[in-house]
């Protein structure tokens, strides 16, 4: 019977391993070229990382997104530089955007990721226990 | 031989109760002021507890939804307040959101309830294995 | 202690079975009649099975979206159907959201599969661990 409750015990660790994911991590998925949906994900992490600055975030950017990624191309450049080299989120853009919008690595905004495909990025910080939060209004 | 099956039996149960979460458990992620887009949340929230009474639903409002919120500022308003009194889902809103917007907890429509962050209150959801909508359109 | 080290294997296997999946399995949320976000899907089911021809891919229609579904409503049907005859992808319709509009299952573009609960598909599919993505802009 202690065999039993040892394995039980060992189970339920587990099991909440997964579950107590308390702390803080988001994928936010951006694919809008719209300034409130922009704006409103910077002041977010900003709030977010001041009240728990252990959290973790990411913003995948793809589809109508991909100006925020670009160099010199959109209003809020200074803000996603100051996001990057603070150290409260990391940014990733999709390659097949880029490609398909012949944008190269070399005209991202300093410190922005490239992923082969921003999708996959985000389901598998999903499966990986990740939140998700889709940028819209 | 036998205790291995108790095991794997044990194992397989405990599994279970993690995917076979059949019962009916969303987060709504209510950003937007378009009525179409609140309209739907409300209509969706009607459907499902006729078809599913003990369904658990919660609306978490933030960003540009919280007008929703908001005694005396919805069209809407009788039809949430009739959600929250009939218990068909309870609808959370972010005390950021109402602070950046100078609303009190008193302006706040009857029932609605404030919670410190709305995007941490979704992803404690989604860990806790409920499931997500993204209200758009 | 072998045994202890037998049971902590297999949970470790069952786990992993749960974290590992890496193959690519996401359901679409579709409530949109925008022909930007209906094109991004179709592009986005395109280039994941060129890259990833086991991917299981799933869009799920309702509300707004429901136009993509009906025959003769869509500029994009043909590639809609491409999807479904080249099993790129499942299509699911919500059948409260063809009630709400009169539509019956024989006006739907073939191949198009009813399902009675569009949102409670997409939560299911979550639930068995698929990725989710909210298509918008």
């Amino acid at each position: 019977m202690k065999k039993h409750l040892f394995f039980f015990g060992l189970i339920m660790l587990v099991m909440n391993s997964i579950h107590a994911q308390a702390n803080y991590k988001v994928v936010f998925d951006l694919t809008s070229r719209d300034s409130v949906n922009q704006q409103a994900v910077i002041r977010e992490i900003g709030l977010i990382t001041d009240a728990s600055p252990n959290a973790k975030l990411e913003v995948v950017i793809y589809g109508q997104g991909l100006d925020l990624a670009v160099n010199g191309r959109s209003s809020l450049q200074s803000q996603v530089e100051k996001i990057i080299s603070g150290n409260k989120a990391t940014v990733k853009v999709c390659a097949m955007t880029m490609k398909r919008n012949n944008i190269t690595k070399e005209q991202l905004v300093p410190g922005i990721e490239v992923v082969p495909d921003g999708i996959y990025e985000i389901i598998s910080k999903q499966q990986q226990g990740w939140g998700y939060i889709k940028v819209g209004h």
